[in-house]
């Protein structure tokens, strides 16, 4: 065994990537051996995906090529799909191989939670990747094409969106704003086009400013999105989806962003997870593991003030990629973790073009105002990862 | 009963248009009037249909509107759909309406020609209007969109073309072109795209020269295409096409340029027809029915010289709209009316950017010199329909 410890980051999103940058910086020469794996040669900008999945914005400019972002002078990339974990055996097993490690930082992200409604999995689409959101994209212009080939189909005009949470509110907003582009280009009748958008909780964007709440479904009506908050949706079916009492609403595409869940190789690894996620201590670590750190979706961070878990978002998993990444040093030159502390720094939700609401800095925002703060945070956001050259290539698309 | 003779043109295609254009300008105030019927409020290019099919170029390039072609002072147009022609009534029945008439023209256009292949009619897509090619554009798009979600399903990217005449062969053309951008958008291995080209008759291009016949096959192989010539298709499925002695390609697309038979509203008229098109008189007349003029698709010349019928081109339409309209004018005058004498002018397909082959002016031409040639063609049938303005602001997309 080399006498160089090894670190292996399972995941490029948002922990991870800010993990190997800042191992990147922090690290001497020959101080650790790091590899990167991620399933794509890219990251991308999980809370950019809204507008490509609504055909608003260009799938492009939601991702970035890893090799613009990483020193592969300092940090391995491999492009390959993890297939289990063996913290037993200190190995990572690839699709197309095997990787030891003797540190292991796990921000694998998410996956889609159907809270078992049936036929969800099968039939719905998920905002999860830039190959999700094209699919979403390409299948909702195929709607409007297949309609003016049989006219009474007038489910291929209605789009469901399950969960007002922020993803679905966000789609939402996009996706009114391409209806119209999309009736013209089709010469489709614009009222003939229903969004439905369905939230089980008694509101909509649950436990967020109820003001903001209230504005951001009056811009959205006026978008043409019906709500249906406090109605569960029981089934989704190839045609449609039951909701509330029974309910049938016919419609050939159904967007599910009701839930996110944690990540199955987590369980089958054999931690000890809450809907695929693990319950990290002070320094993020799997309980049992001091080696092995999980990070974003993958894990549970609880607020120390209340007991309840943070909201699993990029903010966070950014804020313990930094801190893992100081831990990992620290770990290697022996010297004392620090624990992580999550500072929220307020949340922004876009609601189409030139519309938002936001609560930052101790003040609320909306209107043209939060659009601007949305913004301004993806643009930050660029900034952290790639430097100004990657805000001059991406920045003026967002 | 009006005194003044009540004209009724059925379709804006080559024929209808050019019937519409030269009456306007031939007739004079109060002689005649003329009412234009055509399902859409746009007249279609066909010959540049290919190019949108396959997402080369944007339909609206491939359309004009039908307000910017006749001057609706002097024409009538009404958009709706023709369910019935009653020449013993002299009428009309539209789908919310009806019309009377003492001159009839129909140019109603054709239908795709399936020669009884069992599940082509429901599974395969034809090149025949703004609306199917906008559809087999979208459906191309999605297969790729599919395939990133479902990678062992390589029949995503399998596209059957059905027919290697002049529809199939400037099809296939296009799509080679277009594959490329395809799987950069898509992320897609190009080597895992086939395009077959699939023609039952001994060659490509039946009757064409087969010097250029030649060249056109080698152009297409080296963008991609694969041809199988001589070999019918037997039956097309919902997952592919089965070919000569059983073979089976399974391919979520295929596409019918096979054949183009008129339309059976002529037959439900009571007309004698062949293949749902009517033998005119020599002045383009359904025979018994002297104030009925059948034009393009819905017609059948034959060639004086060898007694075979003259393939249905836009060529031949728009000759048989100027003869029409002439011997409209004509009738109405009580004058001699004149025989239609088809002049060919030559014929010439595109390969794709760049590349074309053509017989005109008694030379052949192909390579740049073709794929210029044919731009040529399009430019002087904006001319003819739309004067230099039309060229001016369609022109420069083709």
């Amino acid at each position: 065994m080399s006498s160089i410890p090894k670190i292996v980051i399972l995941g490029a999103g948002y922990g991870g990537i800010l993990t190997a940058l800042r191992l990147q910086k922090e690290l001497n020469y020959n101080e650790a051996d790091v590899t990167l794996v991620n399933k794509h040669d890219y990251h991308y900008i999980t809370t950019h995906l809204h507008m490509p999945a609504a055909g608003t914005d260009h799938p492009d400019n939601a991702r970035v090529n890893i090799s613009k972002l990483i020193d592969e002078f300092k940090i391995d990339f491999v492009k390959s799909t993890v297939v289990q974990i063996r913290p037993q055996d200190r190995k990572v097993i690839l699709e197309d191989g095997t990787l030891s490690y003797d540190y292991l930082v796990i921000g694998l992200g998410g996956e889609p939670e159907t809270f078992g409604i049936p036929g969800m999995t099968e039939h719905a689409f998920f905002i999860r990747s830039i190959n999700s959101v094209r699919l979403i994209r390409e299948h909702i212009e195929y709607q409007f094409a297949r309609f003016k080939r049989e006219p009474h189909r007038t489910d291929y005009l209605t789009f469901v969106v399950g969960g007002a949470g922020f993803s679905g509110i966000e789609f939402v907003g996009e996706l009114a704003d391409r209806v119209p582009e999309l009736c013209k280009q089709f010469d489709v009748d614009p009222s003939l086009v229903k969004i439905y958008n369905i939230e089980a909780a008694p509101t909509a964007l649950p436990g967020f400013d109820p003001e903001l709440v209230e504005y951001a479904m009056q811009v959205l009506q006026k978008k043409g999105v019906t709500f249906r908050i406090g109605t569960p949706v029981k089934e989704c079916r190839a045609d449609g989806v039951i909701v509330g009492d029974g309910e049938e609403i016919k419609a050939a595409t159904v967007v599910w962003t009701g839930g996110i869940r944690g990540n199955r190789l987590l369980e089958e690894a054999g931690f000890e997870t809450m809907r695929g996620r693990v319950k990290v201590d002070e320094y993020l670590r799997v309980p049992g593991h001091e080696n092995i750190y999980v990070l974003g979706d993958n894990s549970i961070v609880f607020n120390p003030d209340g007991g309840r878990p943070y909201p699993p978002t990029a903010q966070i998993a950014m804020q313990q990629g930094v801190n893992c990444a100081h831990n990992l040093v620290a770990a290697i030159r022996n010297q004392a973790p620090k624990p992580f502390v999550f500072h929220n720094k307020g949340t922004v939700a876009s609601l189409g073009k030139g519309e938002g609401i936001g609560v930052a800095f101790g003040r609320k925002f909306k209107g043209r105002t939060g659009a601007w703060l949305k913004k301004l945070i993806d643009l930050r956001y660029l900034f952290i990862i790639g430097g100004i050259p990657l805000v001059l290539r991406k920045g003026k698309f967002l």
